[in-house]
């Protein structure tokens, strides 16, 4: 939770209604321990489980502290989706929109795989009719779609797809076969099935125009 | 909630490990009562505004029987989501397998589009844990598979699509992007969308073979 790779200006635009204070040491250190355990309690014991005391305590920080810097659950809640499309996927660019495409492919088949993680992704779809969540989850998404999209914008530079391609369509085609299997249940991410996603993806966007 | 499309033989393999007296008459309707209210209980209050107590008080029945019946509120919310794969959505037999993806997608676009889906279906990964749910997870889309495969598998026969077609690829390819909306949030599930979807799983699967 603490590599950074979102630009400054990024950071600013998705700075949700939470107050974040980022002096650096011990208020960021601070922040990375509470949404840390943030998503390990929903992971081990669901929205239900996750009361501010809990997380406090495994934080390691008082309980007021987190009282005051995220007043509620839903907040926290909130707080830790926006922490995760932020961190740790570094927007590819291996000069080639195939390898791109399986570099993302693998984040999101990293991130779906990771314990806990659908029931974060089920705890924002329940709640996404609390106004904070559901602003996490745009944020969120449109975070992941615009990094995504510089993918698509270089592969059209380097003629690799057509100048009309269209980057969110592109990108919804790639991620929606692997989010759909988290949503089933069943059916592992393997690497045939996300080389299939690929070929699809290219088939379908890459030979037109 | 009283529509059955589920042959006979799919109700007994079906068969959730929660008691059920089909014996029509009054036991029925109050097994439709119940999962209406569980429904529109979570809808309205989500997994944690639902208690044995309200959803009786809504159904209009004692709360002994809820309790008799389903033990638990994952019990409840297991047979429901089993329940709405189960009433309401006869698999397409038009004649023509571009209809029949039309119908299917669409029935997917009511499904998602009712009120408080979204919060149903984040609950069930969220309680992906409880075996129950997992298991009602498990009979749902195993059901929407296995009637939509009925689909591809008329469409073989026809000649519409190749020898070597795969159903469950096929209607997973069509499902996914409409899913995956749902997930998102932000974007509409239009007329427009729907036919890029039929398209798309058209171009990928109808012309092998």
């Amino acid at each position: 939770m603490s590599q950074r790779e979102r630009e400054p200006e990024n950071e600013q635009a998705a700075t949700p209604p939470v107050p974040r204070r980022r002096t650096g040491g011990r208020s960021a250190r601070v922040r990375d321990a509470v949404l840390t355990a943030t998503l390990d309690q929903v992971a081990e014991h669901g929205i239900e489980g996750l009361t501010i005391g809990d997380v406090a305590a495994r934080a390691g920080v008082a309980e007021t502290t987190v009282y005051r810097r995220w007043g509620t659950r839903t907040a926290l809640v909130a707080d830790a989706v926006t922490e995760l499309a932020a961190v740790g996927n570094p927007t590819p660019d291996t000069g080639s929109v195939r390898e791109d495409l399986q570099q993302l492919a693998e984040q999101i088949s990293h991130l779906i795989s990771r314990p806990g993680i659908a029931r974060l992704v089920g705890t924002t779809i329940a709640l996404s009719t609390d106004p904070e969540v559901a602003a996490a989850r745009h944020r969120f998404w449109n975070d992941r779609f615009e990094r995504s999209s510089e993918v698509v914008t270089r592969a059209i530079e380097r003629g690799e797809l057509p100048e009309d391609a269209e980057p969110r369509e592109i990108i919804e085609t790639l991620s929606a076969p692997l989010y759909f299997r988290l949503l089933v249940g069943d059916d592992p991410i393997d690497d045939a099935f996300i080389t299939r996603c690929i070929d699809n993806t290219l088939t379908l966007h890459g030979t037109k125009g």
